[in-house]
């Protein structure tokens, strides 16, 4: 087939705007022999004409007027690399009103913005496609859409933000929180606020993106339930290694009996499961689907050629299925109802501190009991003047454990209010056994 | 976009085939979002029409005549799923010499003929997808032909044979490889002669497609250099827990200065390598590429099911980019000169059983160091009224290392001629740093 050459653009020219332009050129051949068409950067939107950039683009590129590229309608490609939300939004809807595919590696448009963005591709009659949005090169989002099209994925796990998981394994080798948080500071992993990451807010934006593709169902940010890793108390880190577990921070996004959860904060994770081999500032997130049984992806979740190389990745899939009909409906076509609070099930790990007397556990198991959680393993150590219970719960209510959280706090012999960790466990292939 | 009705047909309707028309039924909705389009089953090549199916076929559907398929020009796509490699080379070749896109489940077919499979694709303008040919539903193939296409991908290590693994990580948990070979064979893992899995020829086939599609080269079966699990000695396992390390049958696909290297054979893998952490009968395969760092993805490699939910993704993929020239090339368009014999550069571990006299060390020692091989741990244990030497050496030339237990090997104190297994241990993250 004949080369074609295809003009696109970009909104944005900073480190990843530049790595796109030096990844198309440096790999124009490439791209050609896999689509039979060569990709070219005509305009990049930019603030200021005169910055120095890392790879410079060719004269005539920059611009810092966006009707340059809404007007030209030889572009049918447009990456968004630019960051931002509403004045980005704004640019981004114009391109697909326009007719122009969008590609975008902005988590936070996709996880606010995206359900606009979606029905206005639809409606348009193009694509918006935002692999890089979600863990920069790991193909998660590709690989929801296009492999697993006959797959009803019901659970998605991930460890999705690199910093925190970074801390953690820092954590289980012995680090305090903030020897770990300097750690990954003066790597540049953390930035100097580091809340976005440590209170899981970044996680929780992926996790919203990856519960919408996954379910094709809406599902806004402002509804993931949140907890960080700032949290965590050290006896828990060392109650993991004694359990054969270690803490990581898990994005958990399920649908079970037509009901939607999505939940963001450290978990107990098995020493045998995937997640649990997820070292530095690595991701992974795993789907779990009827026809799959489980399929895991791990790489690293940022940095700008990473990205770069995501965007392009789906520039060329537009390109390879522009005017088919292909990923052209509303990725969020229907609305599924949320699980209520409280009903979501799972095993949970808590320590309490009490003092030595006799009678505690006793009570402990009661109040347990009475709401219907039962104990799966239980460790006790000396802790200054009293002592430390760890307790791992059987699959129980979350509601309920709460509950009886609640009345345990209320005894005179517990001296600090438990925080619950749920306990991910099981795997597909134990699960469901060899099909 | 109103919907296209697109009607398919299957060469074979076994296991694979009955559940891919069994998903195509249940998931046309799905699909249809996804792609536009409804695929149905317009015909399906069997050799028996009245043998019992497990979901059977519509009415007119099965036909023994494979002219019902090539002369039927409605039908664009086509799903081989009935193995076999001479007679279903000739019916794959004939479709898409008349214009029709063939995807494959099949391994040996790809492996042995896809070189002819490719080139007669490219030249009639259509596309051949065998993603379920390589660890079913863990969609590889895609992800190195689509998401990375901007990364010149220069190494693929893979777990890809589940029976092995399996029987693996059995042995690690103290079986013998007698034991842990019936236990596979009990769960139906292994076949009731497992020679194609334990002398690594099914993960050797796997590799060969795996080394074409990520190098574009044509890398023949033969020229994969393999070795089975039925030669690993317990005392290596025993070595290899000790050492933090445990041994998997690793696939290693390498280009290095402009020559491919494809092997397959027993090897030490360091315990915090992500391809440690893959257990039973579940595959792996790590991509490692410039733009990428690495991508590792993992899942079950093989199952009915899983096996026609990715025959059924590239059915929609063929589909979703028909006409535009994506994937139309030859996928070994090149041919890169092969790694000399003995040129391979890894870190080894070997064992030797000795006698037990002073100067043995000094012995062994000299014959690594006079040909340039260096010594980075060092185990002795007593052995029976001898001992035992289990040595990790620094990264080394295999041909070197060769040269050194031939040497070994004619001591009088060196009682066993030893074998020499690959030590898998950095990984992209620590190697290449934060981008």
């Amino acid at each position: 087939m004949a080369s074609v050459d295809v003009p696109v653009a970009l909104l944005g020219y900073g480190t990843v705007g530049a790595a796109v332009n030096r990844l198309l050129n440096e790999q124009a051949d490439d791209i050609e022999r896999a689509t039979g068409h060569r990709l070219r950067v005509v305009k990049a939107l930019v603030r200021d004409l005169r910055k120095e950039r890392s790879w410079p683009a060719a004269e005539g590129v920059l611009t810092t007027n966006v009707d340059d590229i809404l007007d030209d309608s030889s572009i049918t490609v447009v990456a968004e690399v630019m960051g931002g939300v509403e004045e980005t939004a704004g640019y981004v809807l114009d391109c697909l009103r326009r007719g122009k595919n969008v590609v975008t590696a902005n988590k936070q448009l996709v996880a606010r913005r995206g359900l606009e963005l979606f029905a206005t591709a639809s409606e348009a009659g193009v694509q918006v496609r935002f692999e890089a949005s979600v863990c920069a090169a790991i193909p998660v989002i590709k690989v929801l859409r296009e492999s697993l099209v006959v797959t009803n994925v019901h659970r998605v796990l991930g460890i999705v933000n690199g910093t925190t998981n970074f801390m953690l394994t820092e954590m289980e080798a012995g680090k305090t929180y903030d020897e770990a948080l300097a750690e990954a500071q003066a790597k540049g992993y953390a930035e100097a606020d580091p809340t976005d990451d440590v209170s899981g807010a970044d996680a929780a934006a992926k996790m919203a993106i990856l519960a919408t593709v996954a379910f094709n169902s809406r599902y806004e940010l402002a509804d993931v339930d949140t907890v960080g890793i700032d949290k965590i108390d050290p006896l828990a880190v060392a109650a993991a290694r004694e359990l054969e577990m270690v803490i990581r921070l898990i994005g958990a996004a399920r649908l079970e009996n037509g009901k939607v959860d999505v939940r963001v904060g450290p978990a107990f994770v098995d020493r045998h499961h995937p997640l649990a081999a997820v070292e530095g500032a690595f991701n992974a997130v795993m789907l779990q689907g009827d026809a799959i049984r489980e399929i895991t992806l791990e790489g690293p979740g940022a940095g700008g050629v990473e990205t770069a190389s995501a965007v392009i990745a789906d520039m060329v899939s537009v390109i390879g299925t522009m005017g088919t009909g292909f990923l052209q409906n509303d990725a969020a076509w229907r609305q599924l109802p949320k699980l209520g609070p409280g009903e979501h099930r799972s095993p949970f790990y808590f320590h309490l501190k009490v003092e030595d007397r006799p009678g505690v556990l006793a009570r402990v198991a009661e109040a347990l009991a009475e709401r219907d959680v039962s104990i799966a393993r239980l460790l006790q150590h000396p802790n200054g003047e009293g002592a430390v219970l760890h307790v791992v719960t059987h699959e129980a209510r979350e509601g309920s454990l709460k509950d009886a959280l609640d009345a345990i706090s209320g005894f005179d012999e517990v001296r600090k209010p438990p925080l619950a960790y749920p306990v991910v466990s099981e795997r597909g292939v134990a699960e469901l056994g060899w099909a």
